[in-house]
Order: structure tokens, then C-alpha cells, then sequence
């Protein structure tokens, strides 16, 4: 079964044509209803659309400035997301356990819009405070409704190939401090660069076994002082233990000691065929089809800032659905097999920042 | 894994919809080309559209009656594929090994068509000579070019959505001694029968197992002697010996006898859910969509005779593609599978006729 599944993640690469780590179809114009269900959605294909796609968006001239977004949203208090590491919802080490790893969830914490900005721009891993405003809760029409007319509302092509209208918009503003741990979710996602870049890892469906995932259990940062403007956080396992299954690849280890565990640990992701990598530039959109696994890191624009709204429309649960379950279920080796022609263990993955 | 491969049957018919063996959806209008894109060919779900979609054709009245197609193909030589006992492609008992099977093609003779049609009327199994005009060549552009204009040159909800017209366009004309054994096409199918009724038994493409596909040696009908108008057939293994791969299942077997040998030999069918059943009547279209494995018997018009026009589009070779190979890569144990529930071993298929 092992060759098969190896067979499986060549052959889903080749007929979506992802023939190299860098082969993301590319759209100068956004494509027509049809083209996009046929083209990308139905065979489930990612596709990048240039920046033509939001050129007439509000946002696409006004939010990568220094004043426009602090100014409009001076009286808005909005959730930024706390960390010490810019790593929020992503594996940390267990607090009590030495060596092991548990799952760690940001301290939310309601602040005004002017506040939270400075925040972002002040994070500093080296001083163990990171934010990002990354509240995935629809939360561009919550939060964030005074500026929500900036942007479209839905993104037409997709709504209407889909059939439907998004179920969720998110606002993201952070920088190059934090980023977003392999996971995949069960929308179609449509997501807008508007500021800065995105540098996605990708993994199609298929690569299920790659991700190495397993349970941990749950765990969140805390403030050790209540009230501070500027927290120092501390890592509290939930209680009752609550158990998250996550994946277990850090792509880019910070040494090569930490790359050595991690090709251990994680052999299928390490010793098979690279990710797809895909940079989204201000101004561009990404579809990326449901169940695919992204990794995301960001490089600020002019403003210092990384600002992104993504569109979460229903996933059509069908036949490829089933399959996913299907392949999930089968326990492989984590053994390396033969012929890893594909291997790039052992080489850093060069971030793209 | 064989119990996740049975929960793979289970869920990817509860999310196609098909919770009951008669649940194809119907559509009383064709559908526009972006949602029969995203209903049906997307997901892999089939759809059965009411004869209002081809209400249209001029061969929608023409066909049914007993005279036109005769004499607008008076002067016309066509194929027509004869065996002795209606099964063109299908397993039949090898002729010099007691017991084995064999995978049998039809002789092909061509005639002119008013000879096709007595010979396809007079098709009688206990006298040996069943016939079929079944040229799966593009035959309806090919040798019936003189009535392809009666049907739409292609189905526009259909090319539209798929981007491309029809490969082939293919007549079938027959009556109710000729059935096709279970098998798959890699073309998205449009099915549309202008006289009579095709009753088609279908599994999803996840079902693949259950077909215990083996390798045939291959046979072809010849007549006994040549020239004979109205031919005794004999059956003559291929030379060098070819080996075919094929469906073991026969879901109509003849005796309680032959159905306890079936059920020994493919117990994945018999005891794993019912086939979807659907019958399309004149008028009707249905379309199938790649890879779904499917039997198809027929019961005839008012003239005799039951005749359908089928596009082949070109499929897409996809993410879903790649799961079906893998799946099929897996070996499953035949044997069958604690918790049948759904099993129908023993009884034996009302035929629809």
C-alpha cells in the first residue's frame, strides 16, 4: 500500500499539473464562472489571479498606506491574537512534559484598532510578544464592518460558480512574525492579498499522510499579569485536557539540529515530493480548494504590514470527500520507502521573506 | 481496510444522494451548463432529464415509428454486431476449457440497414442469432450521417459546461435479447434514448471491488460457415492469446444454480449494497458520469425496436481520477464482510422488461 500511496501523490500532482514546486496555474483576469468550476474547483486546482482582480477595490489603493485603516477604524476595538512566538494555533513545547509538544491557542485580547496596529508592529519574538489580527470569525463584516465596504462583498466569479455566497470574510493584519501552521479546512477559500505578501506551502488532499498528524493535547497562552498593556504570556494546558489533532511538520526548523528531529519525526513530508509554493502579491487572489493543506508566512508591504481578506464559501462535501476519509483511514509506515528520488531532507527550506 | 472500504461505499453514496437505489436525480428541464457542472459532473452524481430536453429532435417523433429510419437509410450499409446470445462483450463459457470463462466480442458484419433491422427484430437466443447495431466508431457521424441532423449535433448544456464538443456520437439500435455487461467508459456520458426504454444498473466508481475485475482471455464470434445471410456463430479464442481484463459479476444470473455461482465467485456485489437502477425512457437523457461502472438492458418501442444516441465528452482526468487509481491499486479480500446489511445475495434481480 505504501507504493500506492506514493503513486497516488505523484499521479494527483500530475493531472493537476503541478509539475513543479512553483507550477500554480496563474490567471492575468479573473476567469468566468464557468472556466473557474471546471478549471479549478471541480478538479480541485489552485489558480493565482493577478492583481486585475481587485484593481477596483477600495482597499487596493487605501489600505496599504500608513493613516487610512488606523483612521477609519480609530473608535473600533477589534481582537488581536497574543503569542510570545507569532505561532498561534501551532504546536509548542508541553509546559510540564519535557520533549513533548503540545496544541497552543492565542490570548485574544479585545483592544481599540489603533492599539492593536501598534501591537503588530511592535512585535518582537525576541521579547516574547507577537500579534496578529486573525479573528476567523466572519469578522470583516463584525469587527471590521466600518471598512468592509472597501473590498467586495463576495467575489462574483466564485459566488456564482459556486452557487452560493461566502459563508465567512476575514480581515488578517500581522507581519513577518507570525505565521500559520500546515492545516486545511473544509471551505473553498478565496484569498485576497491587499498589503504585503503570503508565501503558502501546499499540499494537495492526497498528501494526507505527509502531515504526519496526531493528537496533542490543548493548551493556551495566558497573561502572567492581568492588565498589562503589553503581556507577558505563559502556556496553560486546558483543563479538562481537551485533545487537538495536528500536524506535526514545522517546514522551516530553526536549526539544523531542530531539521534533523523533524525529518525523524515527520519522514513522509521530508522524503517525498516538495510543497507547492505560491507567493500572492498586494493586489492578487488565491483560490485555494478545500482540503488542501496551506502553511502560510508573510512579508509586510510599505505600511509594515501583511493585510489579507480571505472568502470562506461551503465546500461541496462529494465523491473526493469520501475518497480524503478513505485515504485517511489507511494506517501507512512512517518508514521512508525506496526510490526517494523526491527527498529533499536535510535541505533548509529557504523562507521566502 | 476493508472495513474503510465499505465505509467508503456507504459515505460516498450518502453524499452523491443516492441513499435509495432508485434515487438518480431527475430534472424536469435541462440544466444550465454551470449547475449541471457543479450538481452533477463536479461531484460524480448522475441526473436524469425529462424528455423535455429533447423534445426538439426531429427524431424524437421520427425514430419511434416503424418506417422512417428503413427508409431514410434504405441505401445504407451499417454494422451490426451478432452473437448468439445478445452478449457482445461480455464473459461467456470458454469454448476448450470446461468451466473457464472467456471474454467474447461480437461478429461484425456489415449490411445494409433494412437487412440490420430484420436481423435485429428476428434476434431469437434459442435460435442462436441475437443482433445489434452497436458501432461504437462516432457511427452516428460515420455510417448514419444521413440521419445524424434528426439529433442535436451536440448537447449545449453539456459542452458548455464540459468546454468542449462530443468525441464521439454513437447509435445503438436493438431490442430486448441484447444487454452490455457492467463495465466503465473514461467519457463523461449523455445518454438519450429516442424509442423504447434502457434500464441501466449503476455503481459510483468507488465501488470498484465489487466488479471483480480478473483477466479474460479474449474470444471472437465467427460464423460457421461464410456467406450465409442469417450465420450460425461459433466461438473462436484470439490468436496470439490477449488477455482482457473484465467484470466477473453477471447481476441477472439465469437459475437459482447460476445465481449461487455468482454470488460465490463476486461476493462483493451480491453482498454489498443494492446497484442504483434507473430507467430511461423515450425522450429521456441521462447523464452518466465517468467511470460509474453500468449494465444496461433494454425493452423496445412501438416499432420493435430501442434506439439511443449517446455523446461521449472528453473526461477530465482529475484528483478524482488519481483516487480511483489508487483504490483500485488495493487488494481487498473477497470474502465477505461482518455486518451485511445491505446484502441481497439470493435474490434475484426483478429484471426491468
Amino acid at each position: 500500500m505504501e507504493r500506492g500511496v506514493r503513486e497516488l501523490w505523484a499521479e494527483s500532482r500530475e493531472l493537476l499539473g503541478l509539475h513543479s514546486p512553483d507550477a500554480v496555474a496563474r490567471a492575468d483576469l479573473p476567469p468566468t464562472p464557468l472556466a473557474f468550476l471546471r478549471d479549478h474547483v471541480s478538479p480541485g486546482r489552485p489558480l493565482l489571479v493577478s492583481a486585475a482582480a481587485t484593481r477596483h477595490w477600495p482597499a487596493a489603493s487605501l489600505w496599504p498606506t500608513e493613516s487610512y485603516l488606523p483612521d477609519a477604524l480609530r473608535s473600533t476595538d477589534v481582537s488581536v491574537h497574543l503569542t510570545p512566538d507569532g505561532r498561534a494555533d501551532a504546536l509548542a513545547p508541553h509546559p510540564r512534559r519535557p520533549g513533548a509538544s503540545c496544541f497552543a491557542s492565542a490570548h485574544v485580547r479585545r483592544v481599540g484598532f489603533p492599539a492593536a496596529v501598534r501591537l503588530i508592529r511592535g512585535s518582537d519574538p525576541a521579547a516574547g510578544l507577537v500579534a496578529y489580527a486573525q479573528q476567523q470569525d466572519d469578522c470583516l463584516r463584525g469587527e471590521y464592518a466600518a471598512v468592509a465596504r472597501d473590498v467586495d462583498a463576495h467575489v462574483p466569479w466564485a459566488s456564482e460558480a459556486l452557487g452560493c455566497l461566502p459563508e465567512a470574510v476575514n480581515l488578517w493584519i500581522g507581519n513577518s512574525c507570525s505565521v500559520t501552521s500546515f492545516h486545511k479546512d473544509h471551505y473553498d477559500n478565496i484569498y485576497a492579498v491587499l498589503s504585503g505578501e503570503k508565501h503558502f506551502l501546499l499540499l494537495p488532499p492526497t498528501e494526507h499522510h505527509r502531515l504526519h498528524v496526531r493528537d496533542y493535547p490543548a493548551a493556551r497562552y495566558v497573561p502572567v499579569e492581568e492588565g498589562e498593556e503589553v503581556p507577558k504570556l505563559r502556556l496553560e494546558m486546558e483543563e479538562p485536557e481537551r485533545v487537538v489533532p495536528w500536524s506535526s511538520v514545522d517546514p522551516y526548523p530553526a536549526s539544523p539540529e531542530e531539521m534533523a528531529a523533524q525529518v525523524s519525526s515527520c519522514p513522509l513530508y521530508f522524503k517525498g515530493p516538495r510543497p507547492i509554493r505560491c507567493t500572492v502579491r498586494a493586489g492578487e487572489i488565491l483560490y485555494l480548494p478545500s482540503m488542501w493543506f496551506h502553511h502560510v508566512s508573510q512579508s509586510p508591504g510599505p505600511n509594515g504590514l501583511t493585510i489579507a481578506v480571505n472568502y470562506w464559501y461551503d465546500m461541496q462535501f462529494d465523491i473526493k470527500y469520501a475518497y480524503f476519509n478513505f485515504l485517511r483511514s489507511l494506517e501507512i509506515k512512517d518508514s521512508p520507502l525506496e526510490n526517494n528520488d523526491d527527498a529533499f531532507e536535510g535541505e533548509l527550506e529557504e523562507k521566502n521573506e
